[in-house]
């Protein structure tokens, strides 16, 4: 065990075996700055309304920066939750129709002290087997008995609610999935856990501000909302245009949550300008609805004209499409290839795909235009590599 | 297993079972949402170098904010790294005389990622007893084997990885401890890790920016910074009055990171205006290097009165100051009382403290004037229950 010259230098030589097999599978990823002013096509972030460079999102976000300080200073159960902070959670509840909500540093943050703080030792969770890793993580550091199903198979779900051995048990799944952009079957599983007397837990990080009524989301949209037994969790770092994570609940969930969530307890307060932004993104998609419907309708016409040029393409629940790949080494040079011809798109390998298909991931926004949309199936088109169409 | 009525309305019922009992062991939480122009002296945020309301700290955010947006709009791998962000990340590395950095939306994902990359099912994490709750969750999320020591005991530590059984072993500690602010015996753990071949990733959430050289943190001030078998965790959201956290050490370590560290991968990156506040503030610290030590002289001088007034005063070796209460309702209570006087000072009951005191927690900063310190004695003295004091 002793190292010969005890200097530590060889602790982490494993870290470049693990590096050399990445490459060699295909699978190295690398950083890649970007500019203020990047001229490129962006169809690989979340920005799904087009808010995050909105002038009065930003601005905003400046006043609050002077306003209250660059940092809220602490836990939020100490010196980190200001006003603002309060503002957001009763306007993010309002506008959804939840009793309450709960601002986490991220989403993940939120899914992480949501799920462990709804479950634990000696209680059960059922989950799809595409959730976020963030909800898998979640799931893991709760250390109750998990079982995970086949994909969309809410049955399955339903089954394993039945036959379970404990009295407390909770079902977490994404509403919208985050590599194919499909939705979960919310009805059935909604169904399933209230005649099993089960806690469902929503992500609905993809669907808030894209699905439902002016946005309300996937789950205000499936009549969940205000259930007793149903959570949601959503990112304000997506269709808000800010960072940050919320909990939407129960009024009971949400206290629970500021008195046993860790990652609430023992992380720092978002930013107030990030506070600032996600509230002034939620006026605006009040104000103007619209944004909504258009990512819908942006995700339905992308995704129809790549499959009319014969890629194998996903059909968009809402802003998210993904086209299949030969490999993951196509898939890289193909969103390479993309980028440099002026079109950014994601580009997803293992382990972020859970079925092991790597992908271009494409996410629309409502600020798309037509020409915009032709461009990327240009693009797309050309850069494409052999194997990538069914023709 | 079924409820009668299927409403779902009983699946939480167990939430208000524990509501009460918190209650009645006195340990009920409530955020108290503070105002931009709060005129209470604050000795409880972690805003050691009063740099989050510093002009040109919230000045770099907001115009960040103009320029770059309100969010960085997705994974840092995708398109939520921007210049600003390699820039601290250069700026952050440099500063402390590390290789390389990497920032993350949080101190608290900083060390769940840092951990679980370097670690996992079939080596060792050996800890001390009084981590931070993250690095804690960070080991359970690991699947490692993990052997929790006695708090301070760097013998204990040694001991185990001795004795381990696994090929890699990785230690994990807090350099300043954030209950009492004492400082871990870094020299000996790093020797203990040198001759027994392990990793050793220290937090140095509390040290970085108050302690060594013009606040380049404990690591560095053990000269272990460029060590090649070291770690550092730091964040923003305190020394340097932001947000965030960010991971420091060897190239290929931090290289793994991008690759392999979840809470990293599928975390939206950091928003631009903290990147720029965290920036700025680094640079207000190398212009003015004073602040750290100041933060020190304050922190010795508080702890010394109040030890003097006969409270059971921690020693303190960065900027956290605690103070023994008799029981957990006392403790909030006499928090209660101080802030109702006009200064404002932390809480911390189970679960939050590891050994089951509480206490109230202090914290200085940088700008604290005598005249604040002395109000603080005042109050403190004033408001303090019986039994607080062993005279």
């Amino acid at each position: 065990m002793q190292s010969v010259t005890a200097t530590g230098e060889q602790v982490f030589d494993w870290i470049d075996t693990r590096a050399d097999e990445r490459r060699r599978a295909g699978l190295t990823r690398q950083l890649r700055p970007r500019r203020a002013d990047d001229a490129v096509l962006d169809l690989a972030g979340n920005d799904y309304l087009g808010l995050s460079r909105d002038k009065r999102v930003n601005g905003a976000a400046a006043a609050a920066a002077l306003r209250w300080g660059a940092g809220s200073t602490g836990s939020r159960l100490v010196t980190g939750t200001t006003e603002l902070h309060t503002e957001l959670e009763h306007a993010l509840a309002s506008f959804c129709g939840a009793q309450a909500a709960l601002v986490f540093s991220s989403g993940f943050a939120a899914n992480l002290g949501a799920i462990t703080a709804l479950s634990g030792k000696g209680s059960a969770i059922v989950t799809d087997a595409y959730i976020h890793a963030s909800l898998i993580d979640g799931c893991r550091l709760s250390r109750a008995d998990i079982a995970v199903m086949d994909h969309g198979d809410a049955n399955a779900i339903k089954r394993a609610l039945a036959t379970r051995r404990t009295e407390h048990a909770l079902v977490v799944t994404d509403s919208v999935f985050s590599v194919d952009g499909d939705l979960a079957p919310l009805p059935e599983l909604a169904e399933a856990c209230r005649e099993h007397n089960a806690g469902l837990l929503i992500d609905d990080a993809h669907g808030f501000g894209v699905l439902g009524d002016g946005g309300r989301g996937a789950v205000a949209e499936a009549g969940l909302i205000k259930e007793p037994n149903v959570v949601t969790t959503i990112t304000l770092s997506k269709s808000l245009g800010a960072q940050g994570g919320a909990v939407l609940g129960p009024r009971r969930v949400i206290r629970h949550l500021v008195e046993t969530a860790r990652t609430f307890i023992f992380d720092t307060g978002l930013a107030p300008a990030s506070v600032a932004a996600a509230l002034s993104a939620l006026n605006v998609l009040k104000e103007e609805p619209e944004r909504a419907e258009r990512v819908r309708t942006n995700a339905m016409t992308l995704a129809m004209r790549l499959r009319e040029a014969g890629f194998r393409v996903s059909k968009p629940d809402a802003a998210v499409i993904s086209v299949q790949a030969p490999t993951p080494a196509a898939a890289s040079e193909w969103a390479e290839e993309c980028r440099g011809a002026g079109v950014w798109v994601g580009c997803f390998r293992p382990p972020s795909v859970p079925d092991k298909i790597s992908r271009l991931r494409l996410t629309v926004r409502a600020d798309l235009t037509e020409s915009d949309i032709d461009k990327a199936v240009d693009i797309i088109t050309r850069c494409a590599p052999p194997g990538a169409t069914q023709k």
